[in-house]
C-alpha cells in the first residue's frame, strides 16, 4: 500500500517538475499498476463487454520434423507459434512517457491465451521462457517455441514410398467461441512460404506442404474454435531402396541364374540355400524398420515374402527334379510331362514365366 | 483487506449507477471474493454438511494406446478424463452480472478432486495446464489430458494371437466414501462409443472394448469408491505371421523336401545344416520380441523349438543312415528293421508321419 | 491477524448461537489455525518435549518389480509406503464439530517425516500428490506411491538360475534416534502376505520373499534408526533355457553325431564349421543379455565357451586325422597310437569320454 | 516497512558510533534495498534513459560435443556463456562499506538478459543455479552452463570423411536492438583459443574451429541483435575405415581372386555366394550407422552397392560360363567370342580391367 | 511483527515462570527469528567481517559407478557430499532451552554453500530434499546425494584392459577465495577407505582409487578454491576376453589347421570362407562395444584386423597355389621358388612363421 502510494506521489511530483525524467520503463509499469510484489492478475479474459469474444490471431511456422516413430505412431515436430490479441486494459499515451510505445514483459504479467494441441501425447517441453511484447494501444503478442510429440495415424501401406499427413489441431481448450475466437493470421500460402523458409533439417522426411483449416467444433451445446494444421511430408526412399529392395532383387536374380545354370542338382540346392540365408539376413534389417501396424501389411513385405516363396519353391523344384531323374516316373507324372511339354513346345517364349510352374521335367 | 473493501464499494456504487457496466468477468470474480493476490483456498471439500458425500461424475475417453512393453509388463495409454461436481459456495445470480452464466478459471482457484490411478508406475506427465469451467449454480467441470504408464499382467501364452485386458482403477485416494463418491457418468456402451470415435492411432494394438466397473473397496474399516476401466485390446498378428511363422514353416518344408530328396547323404547333411543356420537367424528376431515372463513359455516358442528339434533330428537320422549303410548292421538293429518295416508295409500312407520315428532303414 | 481474529470471533458467536452450523471441514481448519494464505509451518518435529523421540510407524507394500538392469546393476521397484505418527498440536474435540473426527489435507499442511532410501540412485518420481489423513486425537497417516531405482549388487554367477536379494534401507536422514524412531508396523509375515496380495506383474522376475530388518546405525556419535527391506526375487529361466542352453546342447549333439558319422573328412570339417557359425549366432544373443560384471564369469558363459572349445577341437582333430591318413605317421605318433589303443581296448566303455583326447587314430 | 526502517536506523547509528561494524555483506544489501521478503523486481531493463540500448557482452566457451545423431539431425553440445552488463541502479560507494567492492547474489535478485538459442530443439537442462557477480559501479556478470540440443543440417555425402558445421544463434528474443545490443566480447581467435583450452572430450568428433558472426536481423520492422557461433567439427574416420571400408575391399579382393582361380565353376559359385553373405553381414553394420537423410545417398553407400553389384555380376558371369561350356554356343555368341578375343589378344595387359566385361569366353 | 513480539514476550515470561516449558524446538526457532511465513534470507555469506573467508569443509564418499558410455565419453557416478561450515549468526545457549543443542531444518532456512562440478554435463537429479543439521555454536552441516554425469576423456587404446581416471572438480562457483575457502576434511587415505566401505556395486568397473587434489585456480585476477577428486577405475575384462579375444584366436587357430591340412584346395577355400564369415559375426559384436573415438584405434581392433587380414591372405594363398598347380609356372616364379626354397631348407624351424610369406610352393 505505502509503496504504491509513494510511487504515485513521486510520479505525480515528477511529472509536475521534470517531464524529461519520465523516460524509464518502470514509469509505465507504475502507471499500469504492475509490480512484482503481488501475484499476477491472470484470471480472466481482458474484455470490456463479456459478450464480445476476444480475437486471437495465430501464426504458425514449422521449423523441424524431428522424428517419426512408426512403431508408436507418433511424430515429433518443432515449431513456432505467434499469438496476437488486444488487452483493452493495458494502454497508455506514449506522449506521457517520452514516446515509449512498447514494452517487453514476462508472460505471466497479464492474461494470455492458453492453447492446447489435441493430438499431443507427450509432456510439453519448456524450450524458452516466453515474454510478451506490449504496445501502447494494448496489442499484445508473444512467440513460443514448441517441441511437441503428436499421435498421427501413419499409413505404412506404400512404405518406403509413402507420404504422411499429420494433423495438429490448436484450440483454446474450454474457452468457447463466445469467449475466444482463434483465427489464423496467415493464409495457407504464407504458412507454406514461411515454413519452407525457416525449415532447418534435411533428414529422412521432406516437408512438402502445410494446409490450414479453420472450423468450429460443437461439444455439448458449446462451440469451440479450432485451427487444424495439416502437415504433409514425404519420405526419402533412396536408402531403403538401396538397402532392401535392390539386394532382394539381386538375390532373386542370382537365384534365377543358378536355377537355369548347368550345375548339378546337388550344387544347385546348395547355392539356393545360401541365397535363402542371405535373404534371412535382409529380413533382420526389414524387421527393425517396419512397424506391426495395420491389418494388411505394407507392399514391400508382400514383395519380400513373395521373393522368399519363389526361392523356396526353386529349391523344392530342384529337389523334385533330382528325384524324378533318379527314380522311374509314375505313369501319372509321365503323362503330365508329355501333355505339358507338348504345350510348351508351342509357346517356348513363355517358358521363363512358367518356370515355377508345372512343366519342370523339360529340363531333365 | 482494503482492496477487497474498495472493490465491494466500487461494485455497490457501480450497481447503483450503471448496471450495464457490470459486464466484465472480473466483476463476478470480485463478487466471489477471488483474487490472484492470496493463495488459493484449496484445502477442504466444498460441502455444507460434512456428512453428505460429494458426488463426482467421471467421464473417460481413451485416445491412444501408445505402447505395450512386454518385457516390463507395462502399457502406456493416453486418455481424457472429465470430472463434474458441485461447489455450493461458488454461486451467483446471472441477472446481476449481465447474464454471465459461466466462467473459465485456472484449476487451483478452487478445491478440485484429486484422483489417482492405482496401477500407474511412471511419473505423471503434464500435458496441459487444466482449467475449470464454472456455471452460476456451482457446477464445476474440468477435462484433463493424461499420459499414463500402468502395470498390466500381460499374458503372452498365445502370442502373437493374444488379446490383452488391462485395468485402470481410478480412485479419490484417501477420501473415503463418506467424503467423495466417484460415479461414472457414462454407461459402458457410451464409453465404448466415445472411445471408438476419438481413437486416433492404428498401430500394433487394436482397441476392442472398454468395460466400466464401479465398486467400493474397504481398507481398514473405511470404504473407498473405485471406478475400474477394463481396456481390452487385440494384437494385429499379421507381421509376426509373415516374419516368424511363415519362414519357419517354409524352412521346415525345405527340410522335409531335402530329407526325401535323392541327394547323397553328405549333401543332405550339408543342406540341413544350412537350414539350421537359417533357423538360428530367425531365432535372433524372436528373441528381441519375446519377453521372458511367465513360467510356461508362449506357444510360438514351443512351435519354434519343436521345428528346431525336428530339424536336428533330421540331421541325426541322416548321419545314422549313412553309418548304417557303410558298416554292417548290428543283429539287434537288423531285427528291428525287419520287424518295423513289415509293419510299415501295411500302413504305407502313414509313412510320412512316422518319418522322424524309427523305421529309418527302409530308405536305405 | 485480522482474519484470524474475525474467524475466532465468528466461531465463538457461531458456537453460541447455532451449534448445528459447525458442520463444515473449514471450521476445523479455522480452529486449528490453518489457512492457505500463509506458508505452512513445516519446520520442526511436533514434539511437546524435545527429549522424547517421535515414533513413526512404517508399512511397506511391494507392488511391482519393474526392471532389473544387469549391466548397470540397478533394480527399479514400485511400492507403497504408509507412515503413521502423532502430532500433539493437531487435536480437536469431535463433539464441538458435529462429530467430525478426521480430515484429509495436503501433505505440506503440517510437518511430515521425510524418509530417504539409502540405495536410491535415480531421481524420485512424483507419482501422486500426497495427502495427510488426520484424526481428532492427532494421529496423522499418509500413503505414498514410490517408483525408485536402487543399486543392488547382482550376483550373476548362476545366471539364468539366479536368485537376487536387494536391500532397500529406509531412514529418516539426519534426524537421529533422539528425534525420530522409525518402526515397522508389520511383521515380516504380514509384509510378505500384503506384498503377495497386491503384487501386480508376472514378468521375468518372481517376487519370492521380503524380510524386514530393523537396526540402528551409529554415525559420528549419533544413532540413526534404519529399516532395511530385503527383497528376494527369482528369475524365471524358462526362455533362457529354450533360447540358449537347449540350442547349444543341440548343436553340440550334432557335432558329436557328425564326428562319429561315416562322412569323408572334408565333409566333416565342412559340417563342423557350419555348426561353429551357428554357435556364433547364439553368441550374439548371449552378448546382449550378459553383463560384464564380476571377476569370474557366469557358469553359463563357461559352459558356452566349453562347448565352443570342444567344437573347435573337433575340427582340429578331424584335420589331424586327415593328415595322418594321407602321410606316413611319425615313429613317435605310431608308438603313441599303439600304446594308447592297447589301453583303450581294455576300457571300451570309456571311449566316448576320451573322444577329444589323444587316441584318435583308432578310428582311422 | 518496520524492518527496513529499523535497519536504516541501526545502520545510521552504527555508522555514527562504530564505522568498523559496517563490514557485513548484508549492509550493502540493505543499502541497495534488497530483501528476500519481497518478490524480485525483474521486470524491466535497467536503463536510465529508455532510448539508449543496454550493451550486453557475451563470451562463449565450448566445452564438449556430446553427441551427433545423424538420424535425427541433431547435435548436443555443452558450453559456458558469460554475460556482462551494467545496471545503473545498483551502485554503492565501497568506502562506505569497509571497501566491499563486489557481491555475489542469486540470479533473480535483479533483471538479467534472457537469451535464447534459435536452433535449440530440446528442453533446456538446468545444470547449475546461476549467480550474479556485482561490482560497486553496477557491472554485473553471470556465467551459465548450458547443455543444448540443436538441429543442424548434417551433410552425409562424404561420410565417414565428413566435416560438419553447425550454427548456434544467440539472440535476446523479443528485445529489439533499441533495447538490447548483444556484442561478443571475444574475437574469433580468442573464442577458438579458449574453447580449445577447455575442450574436454576426445570422442568421435574433433572440434576444429569456431567462428563468430554478429549481425542484426530485421523482423516486422524491428531489428534484433544476433550472434551466431559456427562450430566446425571433423569426424574421426579411422574405425569406420577399419570396420567397413577395409573389409569390403578385402571381400572384393577375395572375390577377384576366386574368379581367376583354377577352381571348378561349381566351387567358384559356392565361394562367391559365401562372400556375398559376408557382405550382407557388413550391410547390417552399415544400416545402423547411416541416416536415411538426403536425396542422394552417401558415397560410401554407392561404393558398397557397387561392390555388391560387381560380386553379383561375378556369380552371373560364372553361371554363364558354365552354361556356355556345357552346351554348344549360339552362332551369335561364337561370333562375339571370336571378335572380342582377337581384340584382347592384342591388349593382354588390359584383360584384368575388362574382366566384368564381355570377353568371358577366353577362359573357357 | 506481532507474532515475533508475542513470541519473545511469551518466551521471556515463560523463562521467568516455568523453564521446563521451553522444551520445544519451536522455541529455538522463535529465538532465532525464523518463521515459515517469510521468505528465507539466503542471500549473503554468514560472515561477521567480510574480509575473513568462510571455511567450508567437504567430505566425499563415492557410492557407485553407474555407467560408462564410451561413445559419448561420459561417466555417471553416484556419491555423497557432506559440507560443514560455521554460521556465526545462528547460535544459542543450550542451557536456556532445556539443553537442546542441535536442530534439523530444511536446507533453505539459511544460506548454504552452493557447489558446482565443473565436468558435469547432464541435468542434476534431485535424489532427496536436503536438510541442515545445526548445533548451538553455529556449526552447520548437510549431506547431499548426487547422481551426476560428467565428461571424461576415456582412453580406449588398451581396451578391454584399460584403467580410466576421471576428474570431478568441485568449486564454489563465482565465490572467490576471499569469500569461501573449500577444504577437504578427509585425507586421500580416508576418502579411499570410506568409499571402499560404502561402495555398493560390483559391475563392469572396479573402483580402485580416489585421489584428492586441492588447488586454487586464478581466473580474471580472482582466485577460486577447487577440490578435484581423481577417480580411478579398472575395467573387468573377463567377458570381453571370453567373447571376443578367445573366439578370434580360436578361429585363427582353425584357419591355420585347415591351411596345413590335407584337404583339396577347393575344400580349403570353402572352409576358410566359412571362417571369415564367422569372423564377420564377431565383428558385429565388436562394433557395438567400441567407440569411434581417438585417432589411433584400440589395440584390440588392430589385433582383429590383423587376424582378418591373415585369414584373407590365407585364402589368396590357397587360390594362388591352386593356380600354380594347374598351369605351368612362369619362369620368374619358378626361379623364385627355387631361390626361396633353398633358403628355407636351411631354416626349417622358421617355416611356420613365414607361412603367409612367399615360399608357398614348397607345399605343392
Amino acid at each position: 500500500m505505502w509503496e504504491a502510494f509513494l510511487a504515485i506521489l513521486t510520479l505525480s511530483l515528477a511529472t509536475g517538475a521534470a517531464p524529461e525524467q519520465l523516460c524509464k520503463y518502470d514509469d509505465v509499469l507504475q502507471y499500469l499498476n504492475i509490480s512484482s510484489e503481488k501475484a499476477p492478475p491472470l484470471r480472466t479474459i481482458p474484455k470490456e463487454n463479456w459478450k464480445e469474444p476476444l480475437k486471437v490471431e495465430i501464426q504458425f511456422i514449422l521449423i523441424s520434423i524431428l522424428s517419426v516413430t512408426e512403431k508408436l505412431q507418433t511424430v515429433t515436430v518443432y515449431f513456432l507459434v505467434t499469438m496476437k490479441w488486444k488487452n483493452v486494459f493495458v494502454t497508455w499515451n506514449p506522449q506521457d512517457f517520452c514516446n515509449i510505445s512498447n514494452l517487453v514483459l514476462p508472460v505471466d504479467t497479464f492474461w494470455f491465451p492458453y492453447i492446447i494441441i489435441y493430438e499431443q501425447v507427450d509432456e510439453e517441453k519448456s524450450l524458452s521462457r516466453p515474454f510478451l511484447s506490449i504496445t501502447h494501444n494494448g496489442i499484445i503478442s508473444t512467440t513460443q517455441q514448441h517441441q511437441v510429440t503428436i499421435t498421427c495415424s501413419l499409413e505404412m501401406r506404400q512404405f518406403p514410398f509413402d507420404t504422411q499427413m499429420c494433423n495438429m489441431s490448436i484450440s483454446s481448450f474450454m474457452y468457447s467461441e463466445t469467449d475466444i475466437i482463434l483465427r489464423s493470421s496467415q493464409t495457407t500460402e504464407e504458412a507454406n512460404k514461411q515454413s519452407q523458409l525457416y525449415h532447418l533439417t534435411n533428414g529422412e522426411w521432406k516437408f512438402t506442404n502445410i494446409n490450414i483449416i479453420q472450423y468450429t467444433e460443437s461439444l455439448e451445446e458449446e462451440e469451440f474454435a479450432v485451427i487444424t494444421y495439416e502437415i504433409s511430408m514425404k519420405r526419402r526412399p533412396i536408402l531403403y531402396v538401396l538397402n532392401l529392395i535392390f539386394p532382394t532383387c539381386a538375390l532373386y536374380l542370382l537365384d534365377m541364374a543358378i536355377m537355369f545354370s548347368a550345375s548339378s542338382y546337388g550344387d544347385k540346392i546348395s547355392f539356393q540355400l545360401s541365397l535363402i540365408i542371405g535373404e534371412s539376413v535382409l529380413a533382420l534389417i526389414l524387421k527393425d524398420i517396419l512397424p506391426t501396424s495395420s491389418d494388411d501389411p505394407p507392399i514391400i513385405v508382400m514383395f519380400f515374402i513373395g521373393v522368399f516363396v519363389l526361392m523356396i519353391m526353386g529349391v523344392l523344384e530342384t529337389c523334385l527334379l533330382m528325384q524324378l531323374k533318379k527314380k522311374p516316373l509314375n505313369p501319372l507324372l509321365k503323362a503330365m510331362k508329355l501333355l505339358r511339354c507338348r504345350k510348351q513346345s508351342r509357346t517356348t517364349s513363355g517358358s521363363l514365366l512358367s518356370k515355377q510352374g508345372w512343366c519342370l521335367v523339360t529340363y531333365i
